[in-house]
């Protein structure tokens, strides 16, 4: 069985654990939001990309959930102590990574074959593809504290800011014109299911669905998506921010509804056992229930096996 | 008294920690060599300001000569195994210094600020500046192994080569249109003395010189260097691949005659005594006799003192 699977960062890389325990990793290609991608200190950062390779390497780092299990942070502080820009936390180990990606793109590979020599390079056996080569950017439209407008690249307003801001609209600049990266459309298309990880619908699921026929050709396949909402609140993250501005309820049942044009299935949370009926019947989803908490790779397996489940028809 | 002192790397740092416990730091402007800075995986590397930096701040590793202190090279080993290009060798606390130049520099900072904003941060006193705020690089031409022209840029000859190949010629690209930074004339024009720290006179000091208005302005005042070269051989680094590709002899007479124009006299050492007479005689210059070799901040501070007491006239 192979399966596509449309991933943000953390919470993605848990279930992707999961997954690789339930089938072989190599039967599974990971499409990864690039969205939220930023230049810093004159190179490229791809936070949701490095979340799913060193989630997926077992490298990451459990109890802080971002970044390298063993991580030091001695080349930062000098920076911070020299002037340069500290707002976005770089450890010794992941910077290894951001300037073995620079090298790599800069001799010429593109950002889907440098991604997989990074990932191989740490062991990983799935297929992590970046969703597009083009830059898209989540752009986050919020109200300051004195009221004024504002347009953050979405790093800014979750790291920098604290997500602190009133969100008044979200937007994917450059996903017009953005394609596929190479593999992405093949992976889709020869998969014998499409599963969206429980990541943030908005931020991370979104600009993934917005890139050129992603949307068309997931939806050709049996997909099934996992709820990044338990009782009301998002896992991890702030998707409770920023669904509202794209006019979803924070819910179980609003990310079940966000997905409803691709998905013909849901796995929500125990928590939510309420909201299977209204989600079958309002949306027309089939649902399966279980405790989606993935505190260690079992319970992601667990979470991963129930979405697999629903796959059938 | 005021000093500028024109320096490359390791070896201009030494010398500065001994001149500065000759005079207080804070008289010496120090104006290094940039053309061997190279961008490496997206921002700029300058080598010998950074050895220059750490040196007079005391965080230089004195055993292995370059780079920091306590240094780790956890990104660097991380970098080789995902791909990068390890060639050049970073730490960790390097990386620091590279990355807080980068956000200097992007913030709108010219190279001198920038390089002085790091130098406070570590605690120097004296005033560090970059020959040029403009790109100069040294080439150095060679025949490879199989008889071919190579052009390299310094540090692929020096580094990345191991300086193996027959140098056939070295040139400053670039210096004819570089200014000196904001800074380097006025230091040199106040200053009661220049002195030209031991370091090589092709690859670290001509740069400098080649500098528009730098080398008249050295000419005009009380101006010492000091020898690089001791018994025939250099004390740190390749000058002797290079001096002969320049039409220096290997020797404190070839670096004394290299400075000629600029210098009225010269530091060699008791080794090189036999030499004195000659680079008396035949350059007219004058000279003091001194143990060259710096193994402590008290032996750099008397040569230090040698060169000082050389400034009168």
């Amino acid at each position: 069985m192979r399966v596509a699977a449309l991933a943000g960062g953390v919470g993605a890389g848990k279930f992707l654990r999961g997954l690789a325990r339930a089938i072989p990793a190599r039967d599974i290609t990971v499409i990864v939001n690039t969205a939220d991608d930023l230049m810093i200190h004159g190179f490229l950062v791809c936070p949701d990309i490095d979340s799913v390779t060193y989630w997926l390497a077992g490298v990451a780092d459990r109890e802080r959930g971002w970044g390298r299990e063993g991580e030091s942070f001695r080349a930062l502080e000098q920076m911070k102590l020299l002037g340069g820009q500290a707002w976005f936390s770089l450890g010794d180990l992941d910077l290894g990574t951001h300037l073995a990606r620079a090298d790599l793109l800069a001799s010429g590979l593109g950002l889907a074959a440098t991604t997989d020599r990074i990932a191989r390079g740490l062991g990983v056996n799935a297929t992590i593809l970046p969703m597009s080569e083009d830059t898209v950017t989540t752009r986050v439209e919020v109200l300051g504290s004195s009221g004024e407008h504002l347009d953050l690249h979405f790093q800014e307003y979750w790291v920098a800011r604290g997500a602190r801001d009133e969100v008044k609209g979200v937007r994917y600049e450059g996903v017009d014109a953005a394609r596929p990266s190479p593999g992405v459309m093949d992976a889709i298309g020869s998969a014998d299911a499409v599963l969206i990880c429980p990541s943030n619908p908005v931020a991370s699921i979104g600009p993934i669905l917005a890139v050129k026929g992603v949307r068309d050709a997931v939806r050709d396949r049996p997909t099934v998506g996992v709820s990044p909402i338990v009782a009301g609140a998002p896992i991890l993250g702030m998707a409770d921010k920023l669904m509202p501005a794209a006019g979803w309820e924070v819910s179980a049942f609003g990310a079940a509804a966000a997905y409803r044009a691709v998905a013909d299935a849901f796995v929500i949370d125990e928590r939510d056992e309420r909201l299977r009926a209204r989600i079958e019947s309002d949306l027309g989803m089939r649902v399966a229930v279980t405790d989606t908490i993935m505190s260690d790779d079992a319970a992601a397996e667990r979470v991963a096996r129930a979405a697999l489940g629903l796959t059938g028809s």
